[in-house]
């Protein structure tokens, strides 16, 4: 099985920003702990990580022949890129999305996903093991 | 006379992406019916598609001076993008938006469009004849 | 193919009403223009003008076996009129609304209509040409 | 005792109007159940459908000295008619508001019904049987 | 100068109607108020009452060229009766809308009038005498 | 045919509570008139108060094994309890709402029902009489 | 009779402050106007102009035993100020409030008055007459 | 390591409770394939179902000195219950919320859970993996 | 004079439960005060605690006989539970409702008590004083 | 200890004031009544009435370096005056909020206080011993 | 060229007044600071400070004749004060409204400024910087 | 000191785009009074203008260790486009948020910016000159 991992805006600078918020491990270190996990289970995966909106939904796109799954952590587009939650929709591959804090927890305009309506699954809020646990569910669900 | 036709994000998935809501056409027999259409009605027409908000930005930028209007249909950048209604604000050529699906009829984030505001009119609902008849439409403006 | 024209309230003064918004045509001028354009279209056409609520459900009940579809002008109706909507939903033929300006631009309370989301599309903004272009539309669904 | 039965806008389209939510039988079959329920209840009943806001408004206020008490489907209007609301409470005889479907489970604008509050009760999502419960319950409250 | 006085739904039943609220006036004591307020300011008044709110734009058009000026008591379709607003837009005499309790302190929703909105001046919450000041103002703007 | 009447929180206090909303007559004086009438439509029916939201959620539980319907009086719970709301919608047997006063004419919170839009139907405002009409109406239903 | 005439905040700028919505007349010009007219109908009045909320606040406390009534344009203040409003309702004289301006037709903060629900009545949107016709109206409640 | 696992209201209907949304596996099944997951991570696991919100909030009390952590579903009340919100805050020990279907693409009531914020992280849309999921996440917290 | 004191959800947990907010004393601490203050003022008192809305509900309909007062912190079900609102509604003696915190100033869905509303009056932010303070206020009441 | 208390706007006509609502009692009785309860409590105390609001921002300056505590009843101030509760947070000493009748029962707009949020606490629908407990809350909160 | 500087409510407590949000400097300081930028820029400063709202409505009064231009800081009366805010519209010279803090980044309630709306220009969040940019501002406009 | 000038979508078309709004001096020309006006201040600038939002994102990134400080118009994504709050956020070095016209006075979408929240301050309303002010006041806090 191969698993597209989306990163999405501002999580190029992980370990530098907020790191109140989101932890001092970078993101080499976050793809290195999501390479390790998915080797475990078997499933090949590659990572991508784009500021872009455009890009993201064109890596959507790309993804739903040469994958079986993806996970995405939006980042803020989470709350209003109406453009990726139909591009979600559009794909017939599964897509779960992830969020390194809790969402439900922060300023009032993180409380709601608008792409997360369009995912099989959201979690949220357990870290970098948040991506491991999506790429386990994938497993299961393609498997 | 020469028109722009503006598909914006997701529209390059037309016939594979929610065929119950989108119809199994695709952009290439969407482009070749505008293609048809357009030149029964005289007019030069370009159509291009683009996921970016930046690139739909940029394209109505350079359709003010080389376009004498524009049909635009934004896709979900519709429900959001100031920076796309103030593109279109900014230039002096006609533009009429165009929906497929009945934008009144779909989930409540899509009944309001802030693009349409800046707009000289809105064809919704009509499938690949609403492009047909913002073509004509655009005709009439500037005949 | 059949078709009626609906206009709704205050459309009988058009041409004298707020000409700035609507234009100074009148209403025996827009219906000229329409007969002529369902000429074109081999379509038999039939414009009613109703200020009362109550008639414009019953002349939508009515239409519904004596024409293969409606091109309806709510007026003000559009933004309440639930009756309305639900006279148009009761009927099986295709309704097509039309807007003489681009409600989307202005008053807030004319940005929604609760009727569109009952018809199969909406034309808005297009003046006069609003209506030649719903005609056409129809036309494309019946034939 | 006498009471007048007002079935609202589209009410007259029942069993052909969106047999889905509201049924296949009409509302000729509805009045003929009213009629034999009422005999059984020794009650004297009228029904009369309207389209039109202002001819309900009229038969509520003929009502108040001809009848002992109305069951009113104010249809679509439940949901905006303040007019209608002020009939009602413009009248001392008691009114029993009924909706064929469950107005609690539809649409989030018929979950509100402004007539609703004028009247003695309500009796929603019933059916036909709605209307002959709604008749019991005048027959108690004059009797 | 001519003025038409426009008695909205409910006001027939003015003196029996909720008497607490409107007083134990008729409609017909009223108009024999109005008439006489009228002859001492030179001025000639016609009064109607319409339950039916196309009745009121039907009224409101013919008065643009019979009369000089229109006191309107829209009753509950002050409310929500944009058809109305409209006319009263469309149509270039002066109107003054009144209304006979204080608005202000009533329910929620007859707190906002959206037919004052398009008329020169409001008077609420002043009974009878209501009436009169409205024809002293209007006689005032024209003369 | 056996049928549950639930009454929920604050119903144990019936005809002391209140007085001038409810009533004087007691919980006992109820349930006696609900047997009476269900002895009449040859219903045995059985009838529970319970202040726990928890308690009647396994009521609602119970009764989908041992009724063939439920007379449901939510009480205050009505207006916030998704949890009994679920319960109905998790059992396949009718459910049919009641409210002793007209909920649409008291406090705002009270105008919405969140258990309403589970159920089959709501009897909203007739006091007693309301219960022997639910009863009546699940007659209906399943005989 | 005697009547306390009251401004708010900014009218001392009259004629000077957004002519095109105030006019030019200043308010010296307003109070030999309201002179004239009460002096017309046998009122003793006399007119005060207050910036500060709580000197019109005081002002009102020292009316209800001087005067027989108040006639207030509470200016801005009309739109927030429930101390104002509050020593409306303290005292036992009738207030009627007065609009220069018709505050239906303008910004949406201007359209709902808090003040308004403690007066007798309101005239809004005629001007210097508005004054007069308040005057008006209070003789006719005291005397 | 110990784990409390949390199932709140109508998920001992399981299986049977509107399949096409939570499945057609019992309770009992979810219950053996926590137990399961749970001893190949060497978690000791107890489970519990509670359809009263004080039963669950006593749970939690008790668990913050038996157990490591807890996994809740809090069912309909993670959308009211501010009292087990309070109680997930006030003890010591993680709690991940699980939701077996996507609440993001369920009734808008849904997408709100005022309980998740108390929590560590939420894991929603993967049915019966979402509670092996939590034991992981939990296991990692802990460990 | 006896007074029932109800301490609502999680006060079990005082001193151990987010102490910057409640403090580091515990109920036992709390109840040992309220009795000492009790008895100077010459009170027979009575504190229970129950973390279930139902026993809360029951209680106070308990304590409408076997006491003359009662001061209840409803903890979190201040926010939401119209049951327990009822059920103070529903007794005839004086109840009034304390805070251990300002909720004024702490998350917005704390602001709002609909318990309050029912209560003769609240004392919010004082601590434990806040008991003491309520205590004082019943027996003057009563007394 | 000195205590300054403040009564704001409209509260010098206490007694006279809607007596339904604030009592009989004057405001010379009630500073009778908190002078005595404070001299109970070893407190000097001083009671100032403002109506304007700049007059009690002025007076909280003032007090905090010449008392060590205040009790405030900002009237309607409470509603909407920011400039009151910033001068309540910029002052180190504690300030108690005092409401006579019980501002949760009354009409919306007083059922949020904005000074409160700055305040210790508030003691509302206590009538005249709401002062003396704010008084009591004060000794224990500085002594 | 001469200047007006508007300090508002609690801005004499500067330095002393929440000194994490506001700084350590007093308002004298900031006044020194101001006549030094103001002298370098060749502008004749004037500094006043007013905690009344009616005191800075005058003052902008008195200013559009003695001043060329004037720099506000409301304080919390940006918040909601229309009074002042229709000062600003009803004076010829033209203002600058300042805040020492990021309003944007502040409670809810400062995010919004109903004076600014009336300003040519606002300078947010840049401590005393801000007022002498304000200066800089308005030697820009007038010179 | 290094300062990167960020300029958001459609400023290219600055002197073109909506002059009666923006002015007639075109991008170019506002660049070159940045440069004039950052070397008078010691400051060494360079500007670059995005349509894309992605753009922007990693230009603030790139920014990080490039320049001191940012000036950043974000054009209409201020308004929505949390991907650039965040970016701003992640980043240590200061921005401040300008705007050329006074988004308080313009529509109400234009009057909330949710990127001001996450910059150091913001100047608006003041036309080329708030980049000027902007630039000095960045001076100010890294000098």
């Amino acid at each position: 099985m191969r698993v597209l991992v989306l990163h999405g805006p501002n999580l190029n600078l992980l370990g530098e920003r907020e790191p109140e918020v989101y932890g001092t491990q970078t993101l080499a270190e976050l793809d290195a702990a999501i390479a390790a996990g998915a080797k475990e289970l078997g499933i090949e995966v590659r990572c991508e990580q784009h500021n872009a909106e455009g890009a993201i939904v064109a890596a959507l796109h790309a993804a739903r022949t040469a994958y079986g799954g993806v996970v995405i952590n939006p980042g803020a587009y989470a709350h209003y890129s109406y453009a990726i939650a139909d591009a979600i929709a559009a794909i017939a591959i599964p897509v779960v999305e992830v969020h390194l804090s809790n969402i439900a927890a922060r300023e009032p305009f993180r409380r709601n996903s608008v792409t997360a309506a369009a995912c099989r699954g959201v979690v949220s809020g357990l870290g970098f093991t948040g991506y491991l646990l999506a790429l386990r569910a994938l497993a299961g669900m393609v498997a």
